[in-house]
């Protein structure tokens, strides 16, 4: 009896150490890979053909292949593809910090842009990418293809997936190939848009998931919209609202005693809060919420906070963003090369590259297809010559976001893959025809989008008229939200104009117009309450505090 | 069919969305729990009874018994317990910062005290609690004990696991009791040893489990401590390798052009590489790893970095060593009423408040058996009066340290239950008594200490010496690793004594000798390769750099 029991002992600490193992085996390989990632990403930096994740997608797939060569082509990951670390602890800080880090400013003075680019070009070539994809292989060689891989044929739903998993732009990707003090306006504008299409696609994706195919009939597409902008709205205001309670609660609780490690604390937790929160509540723009959480708190919370605090969480959420970036193309790299899913792909290659090519060859017309007409459309709008967005610019616009990355990939396996599985060999085709788009838009076009930016748009340029636009330490929060302090850019003569505030003037300038507005509501009620700028003692002589201009100059 | 398909995808996302929601549920409470424990606990800062593990404690047990009573007594958890939750992820923050932000030269100063206190006092706890445990148990009611419950009765290997388990102190509560200003000796002492202690705790509780205790013989005491110092030493060189090379990598690489996000990312990922490379080298300590990663850390690369680098790096280590430890007090509060092991405890109520109650004398009697003998030991080497411990402060030490907590918690389920569950109800027994024990001492001791510290030394006394001995902003970064700054304590004056490097001065006072030779070595090998204080152009104003003297003064 005694022994048995020591057995069973034995044999459970045997079996939780074994497991134990595996875990500490690949999250050291992962660390290691991390740090490496970082290392080389540092020294190739001034390479004009690579970036970061170019770097850590390589990295990923020579670790990949060196995992598969000596496993004897059993595997070549080390942790299975889990949509959740992807969607609960990765993407998060990245868009957190993201709309932490825009400069709002430009975000809000292009906002229409931004948000035609976003919204309405993302569903345009939603719809070019799907249309093209079931117009390709639906009718033609439908039943062909099905008896082929011995599969279910795909559904009408699967092509609308495909669509919107490849709507989504890799913003992350696309930041590292423009410089944002050579071309601040494609900067962001390119950024904003990855932004709100990141958003986009993921609020289409669970519309199509919740989406009842066998049902369409004309009033569908109204239907659509309509879940589309309520999602849209309600996440937008729990965002808000997240943001703004944090903002209270620090600036009333806070004021006078300020205790560093426990703000930071909070922001992030309120931040992660309004994550979790909106997916509790099923609200799909998760990144809206997301966004516009971290929007509002670089606005008002930020300032409520110490100077250490400020220091910390802008570097420490821009860290946290950073690792989760190249943790995500240094494991897309690795799973990659999964054998599971290209064997069933093996014994139909031709199919699968030819899907692959029609995809890749419909991501590009579904970009042209928005960027040149909404860019004509935009123009149109605009007087003055300055603010029209040039042709070359309009190429590096629609070239600049035709990376499809980890977002892509997370989206693929969410809709065909069963935790991490691919089971049905039509799904499989699917997955590696994703996964292959993803690697050809980030390595092909990712190499070809530095030096075709730098000769679209030379630096010398523009680097002249943006010399010191922009001190270099404190990046976007020296700039207070559409504040005043003008940038050096094609508009900067406007805010001395007097300026009626009629419905006139809204509908010719609305952009200005609403910001006047908005600065007036944001004096009077908003800051008394929230906080924010020029509303907590500063600590005298800090750098941050020194080189920017008051508020109300 | 294609019916069929449809249900089968629909079935397929039912079941992940279900999974989810689990996972997003708990989260959404945890994270909602965090940020109420740290509003609540900084509103109660004042109070003289409670602290924050106190309130996030409170915090646990309430949500624990709401849950417990609206799901009709079923469960109280909405998270399992998971060792590699706690070993993975929680823990490391909190030694790494415990490194860290340790004032190097108070802990270098006591060097040989904190030694003691911490290896030597530890090893003297385990063997009271194990020895007085068994004896209380083992041969009088084995029999009784064994069939009343139902199961194999416990092995010599539990009783000398349940020592070490609650030979751990708790150092997390600890340090919310004691004031740094107030008592700096008191705070140094019982601050390393509480971080000396985690980790021996550790470092005998897996000797332990590899412990082959059928084949006892009289070299065995000898093969344990030979172990036990292996582990020991090769531990701390892992950890300080990894700290060099990090503090290498940085002075080499971003000299002249850094890069504040790489450098926070790539320390905070080489600080966790240490941690998972002594898990995965089977390297028992490591706390030590990460205890010494962190002290090379703070005293080469530390330095080697921008000023926004070390502004974030010492706000984010602590933040995020701070959201693990109310996380860590909040799961135990919650778990602690986790009905399935109080079931089989409550057929024999008398046995488990028998065994909870000798072991909570135990753990009283252990601590007294080597603070008091250590101290008199300690002062016996003391010249002057005023280095000796007295018996106010011995008394001191030895109530602050009688906390026990997550350390305690996390080293029971390892031992006695299969992933958060308990099979075996002698397991059970074991269990509870340890959640009992955590749950008393830190309650019930914990709320006495800070009126006792109060009591036994009147903070008036010591505020007098102690004023502006620390400026309140840069803490531990402002002092050199056992630098020539002056804390105004006992031994002011002997930096102004020559010193004859003798060995006969090396046998009185050895630690001020050592640090001679190691200042020596420091300044004339260390920091011109590893870098450090000094040996990078710092930017001039910066608030942190102003306040603080020169290296070589």
């Amino acid at each position: 009896m005694g022994l048995s029991a020591v057995a069973h002992v034995v044999m459970k600490l045997g079996i939780r150490a074994d497991a134990d193992q595996v875990t500490i085996d690949s999250t050291t390989l992962f660390v290691a890979l991390l740090c490496a990632c970082i290392v080389i990403g540092h020294l190739i930096e001034e390479n004009r053909w690579f970036n970061e994740s170019i770097t850590s997608l390589l990295i990923g797939l020579g670790t990949g292949t060196i995992i598969l060569l000596t496993s004897g082509g059993r595997s070549s990951r080390v942790l299975e593809f889990d949509e959740q670390l992807f969607f609960i602890y990765l993407l998060p800080p990245i868009i957190f910090n993201a709309g932490f880090q825009v400069k709002k400013k430009q975000f809000f003075r292009n906002f229409m842009t931004i948000m035609l680019f976003g919204a309405i070009g993302t569903l345009i070539s939603f719809a070019i990418i799907s249309v093209g994809f079931s117009n390709h292989f639906y009718p033609v060689e439908h039943h062909n293809y099905s008896k082929k891989l011995n599969i279910a044929f795909l559904e009408m739903g699967d092509y609308l997936a495909i669509g919107a998993i490849l709507s989504a732009t890799d913003s992350v990707c696309t930041l590292q190939v423009l410089n944002q003090d050579e071309t601040p306006l494609l900067y962001s504008l390119v950024f904003g848009e990855g932004v709100v299409n990141d958003a986009t696609s993921v609020v289409l994706f669970n519309a199509i998931q919740k989406f009842d195919v066998s049902n369409v009939n004309s009033g569908i597409v109204w239907q659509f919209l309509g879940n589309f902008l309520t999602l849209f709205i309600t996440s937008t205001l729990l965002g808000i609202i997240i943001g703004l309670l944090s903002a209270y609660i620090i600036k009333k609780l806070y004021f006078g005693r300020h205790s560093t490690d426990r703000e930071v604390a909070l922001m992030a937790l309120m931040a992660y809060l309004s994550y979790v929160m909106a997916e509790l509540f099923d609200l799909s723009g998760i990144l809206t919420v997301f966004f516009f959480c971290g929007i509002v708190m670089s606005h008002y919370t930020w300032h409520n906070v110490t100077e250490s605090s400020r220091v910390s969480t802008k570097h420490g959420f821009a860290t946290l963003s950073f690792i989760a970036e190249i943790f995500i193309f240094v494991y897309v790299g690795m799973d990659a090369l999964d054998m599971e899913k290209w064997r069933f792909v093996s014994k139909s290659p031709g199919k699968s590259i030819g899907a692959s090519s029609v995809l890749l060859g419909l991501v590009l017309v579904g970009r042209a297809a928005f960027v040149f007409p909404l860019s004509f459309l935009i123009n149109l709008s605009k007087k003055s010559y300055s603010e029209k967005i040039e042709f070359k610019q309009q190429v590096t616009i629609w070239w600049a976001g035709l990376m499809r990355g980890a977002v892509s990939m997370a989206l693929a396996y969410n809709k065909f893959a069963n935790s991490g599985h691919t089971i049905v060999p039509g799904n499989a085709v699917m997955i590696t025809s994703t996964i292959t788009v993803v690697l050809v838009s980030t390595l092909v076009f990712g190499m070809i989008t530095k030096p075709l930016v730098r000769f679209l748009m030379p630096p010398a340029k523009h680097s002249s008229s943006m010399v010191s636009s922009e001190p270099s330490s404190p990046k976007s929060f020296t700039l207070p939200l559409l504040g005043s302090r003008d940038d050096s850019e094609a508009d900067t003569g406007s805010p001395t104009i007097p300026r009626p505030t009629s419905l006139s003037m809204l509908l010719r300038t609305p952009t200005h117009t609403v910001h006047q507005y908005w600065r007036k509501f944001d004096n009077a009620f908003m800051r008394p309450v929230f906080g924010g700028r020029g509303f907590v003692p500063y600590v005298p002589g800090s750098p941050t505090e020194m080189c920017v201009p008051l508020l109300n100059h």
